[in-house]
């Protein structure tokens, strides 16, 4: 059975019910159809967050999977069944990976927010109101040059590009105001995937609408011929750029497919930005719920370091626990094994792939939490493997709970979630890696070192230069955000399990100004992707009663 | 006061009443907050048409301003109070005009639609879905050339361009594919507004979701390098295109400010498409409703001409009666007046200006219908002024109604009303300007003849080539879309009023295979503006409360 068929075998309850189950008043409750609302902005902004956050990441991810989401949807499921008041917050799916390879963002299995195919698809417009906030800005810019360029922007300089959410290579590197004086300046540009916007890193950092107007203010779009940075509210858009984000800024409410609320909210990429929901949805869901579980983007050396040192650092949250899943396909393939050789036993791979989990294990342990490890069953595996995975974490520690969400829904994942429960009832001692205070290039060496157990961290040039012009120009306090492959420790995607001295390699670094964060590039980082030969987009049809079919 | 401020000045009703208006069950309310709804495609594919539906068009625009909408709204709040079971059927606004120069399409004074800032900026979705769906058939062709061109399309000769829904003359001709084999082959390309996707144009005359299905199916994107054209089909994404759209293809369901239930869907480009909201809402109005009253695009040569031809003879719709929205202040200025001495009473230029209306009326009944005259009130108008507009209609056998809706509401035009309920009750003799077998060139020369009163057709030598090719590839019997200036009934914006014997130029026509009509342009279209010096956005924000002021 298909992911959608799964999720359309259960009846969503009316979303005023999932709203009632976290006491939201009915008028804070604007809903989009039946089965998905926005919670008014009015009300989220009384809120002030008590529950406790629940952190759920990964090893580096394989191609064998793992299922962070489902994980997470599961232990919301699970926490619910054993009594909890519980939330769980994810990001929203763009349509790039929809119609390309990776497919939707609403989990799998019996481990499904809903209703799947409206929030793979334009749910409540969010990505769409960032795509058209964002373009707006390149169109103001470009028609500032148009009309006389009284800010004197250097066309050569601009580096807020445009974007679309889509997978679409042919559009990452244009020329545009081609055909003459009524179409403006040639120049070069490209565009990059919706959720790569700093408009999307904005819109999940920000804590008020006066903080997402201040935020984007603050955005450089580029440098005059005089080198001066100038930023978006140069442009004189800023009011209308709010305007376009002013509902997408309020919190989306769903349900798992087992009735527990789910906040949907955000979804900035995992490389270039910090990759998970958005505070306003932490932030409500902390105030509405008991336990908020909620997830962070690629394994725990991106993901969860972005999670704690920049959203966390900026919301004022502090986390009581994180949950690592592994599966042991995953831990087999760190292990050294091949895809094709996934399904037969082998008991010394898994344990060798233990290095991956451990060391994870022992980075979150550096920000003071609680760790569980969840480990998402497959069928083919075997219970020697499963005990390998224990006796190899139980040094540290760690329990290790084998999760079967997928099959099973909440029930699946009931001893992961007493487990959690017995976590965050620790005393909490959840501490940044590295002080505000630190240089720039000091944060990104703290990383490094107590993070991806690199040598060292070896700078271009241009690199350095860049770090000493942030710190110049006032934004030396800023946390670093690394873009970095995740299929590795190491700035090389080949290098499985658990890697150390290596040399990371940051060859340019970006200022998000209004994000709040300096992205530290170590490789080729892709911010527009493209579409297999392949790609989902030729399976998906509607049926005759109006069902979306071929949706995952 | 703002026209912000005016709608902000009433209490909407909750959305549920006004379908109660309409007798529309309530699980076909499909809600979006409390405001603003769509109606389920279950509930509407149901509904048969039996009201009588009024066409509201103008004379040529002039920058007078004549209030097409305005009046549309007032008259339905006319029909309203005079106890007509009615509803308005209007286009959705765009987001190009909203933050450029003509601003939104939500009526003005005391004829809104409301909610006005909803409306104007995302409303329910439905241009973004367009936008969504239409840019992923064009990444699909770019994919399909990217990974070995089994189609042998010819990059030089695709059509399909890229949309985007904003004025941003940058994009208007760009170059796309650069840098080298990830990122495709380049090839020029370029963006037009979202409103002039063939998308828009189908989803506003498709009749159910597989004749959605089947134009988007029949869509030519291009041309193999053996110059057969090659549809969107063979590119296989229609489902997915489908899947994006199936939303946005139910009718929205708005209210006036006196709570005049109002279908506000759907809105073509009127030169390149047929400028008029979607066959959907319409239909399903004239179902709910006794009495529809609707618009078109620009003046009555263009808008109310293909409102009849293509989207009644593709609807099957019949109207019952005309409406030509008229002002004193711009039929001075078709009288020869210059803008700045429109305040100056000028009863000769009035008279002159007249022989523009005069012949918008004499060119509806040529399609038998009643017409009726609404003469939009300025406080400048003299009543010398208006009684001259009178007698000049009298020998025509028309009325004219002084119309004050905007300052006063539904009640200002109730002496509209009640002459646009005589009209409709006359026996109708609705005939279409020319039948479905006339050949292409013909058809366009009839409209020349028979509306523009030009002497003849100067077709360009590719022009006649290409309706020849059309003709040869199957599409004889479409009706012809004719892109031409809207303010003048010749090609030259420059003569005002009403020139005759003038050649109409045809330089180009172009298929649109899935709206199913062949477009003739005659003179420069522009099929994606760009923004003036001083943009509406720059004078847009959200107030601490979050009310967006400065949309109009």
């Amino acid at each position: 059975m298909s992911d959608a068929a799964i999720a359309a075998s259960v009846v969503p309850l009316p979303i005023e019910e999932v709203a009632e189950k976290l006491a939201v008043p009915a008028k804070a409750v604007y809903r989009y159809g039946p089965h998905k609302a926005k919670l008014g902005l009015d009300f989220v902004s009384t809120l002030a967050p008590t529950g406790k956050l629940v952190l759920v990441t990964a090893i580096n991810p394989t191609p064998a999977g793992e299922g962070k989401t489902t994980t997470t949807i599961g232990l919301g499921d699970a926490l619910s069944r054993l009594g909890t008041k519980v939330a769980v917050c994810l990001r929203e799916p763009s349509l790039g990976p929809v119609f390309g390879a990776k497919g939707g963002a609403t989990g799998g299995g019996r481990a499904q927010i809903i209703p799947m195919q409206d929030i793979n698809l334009h749910f409540t417009g969010d990505l769409h109101a960032i795509t058209a906030a964002h373009n707006l800005l390149s169109a103001l810019i470009d028609n500032h040059i148009h009309w006389g360029n009284a800010l004197d922007l250097d066309a050569r300089r601009i580096s807020w590009r445009r974007v679309m959410d889509l997978n679409d290579r042919a559009l990452r590197q244009v020329t545009i105001g081609l055909g003459g004086p009524p179409n403006g300046f040639p120049r070069e540009d490209g565009f990059d995937i919706t959720v790569a916007s700093e408009v999307m890193a904005i819109l999940c950092l920000a804590d008020s609408l006066q903080d997402l107007e201040a935020r984007l203010s603050r955005m450089v779009i580029g440098q005059t011929r005089g080198r001066r940075m100038v930023t978006a509210e140069e442009l004189g858009g800023i009011g209308s750029m709010v305007a376009l984000l002013r509902d997408a800024f309020q919190p989306n409410l769903v349900q798992t497919m087992e009735g527990t609320p789910a906040l949907v909210h955000g979804g900035p990429f995992a490389n270039i930005a910090h990759g998970c929901n958005s505070v306003m949805a932490t932030r409500s869901a902390l105030a509405l719920a008991d336990v908020v579980v909620t997830e962070a983007g690629f394994g725990a050396d991106l993901g969860a370091e972005k999670f704690l040192d920049i959203k966390c650092r900026q919301a004022g949250l502090a986390p009581s626990a994180a949950v690592v899943v592994a599966t042991v396909r995953a831990l087999k393939m760190h292990g050294g094994v091949a895809v094709k050789s996934l399904g037969i036993p082998d008991v010394a791979a898994v344990k060798l792939g233990c290095a991956n989990l451990k060391r994870h294990v022992e980075n979150l342990s550096k920000f003071g939490l609680p760790v569980v490890v969840a480990l998402n069953h497959f069928t083919s595996d075997t219970d020697e493997e499963v005990a390998a995975v224990a006796a190899e974490l139980s040094p540290l520690g760690v329990s290790v709970h084998v999760c079967r969400h997928w099959a099973k829904g909440g029930t699946g994942a009931e001893d992961l979630a007493r487990a959690v429960l017995e976590a965050i009832e620790k005393p909490s001692d959840f501490r940044f890696l590295y002080p505000d205070a630190l240089p720039l290039a000091e944060k990104i060496e703290t990383v490094a070192r107590e993070i991806y157990r690199a040598e060292r961290v070896d700078f271009s040039t241009a690199a350095a230069a860049k770090l000493k012009e942030f710190e110049a120009a006032g934004f030396a306090h800023l946390p670093v955000c690394m873009a970095k492959t995740q299929y590795s420790f190491s700035a090389n995607p080949l290098a499985r399990n658990a890697p150390s001295g290596h040399v990371l390699p940051v060859r340019e670094v970006r200022l998000s100004a209004g994000a709040g964060f300096v992205v530290a590039l170590a490789g080729d980082i892709m911010t527009m992707p493209g579409l297999p030969s392949a790609p989902a987009a030729h399976e998906i049809f509607v049926m005759p009663d109006g069902f979306i079919a071929g949706l995952s």
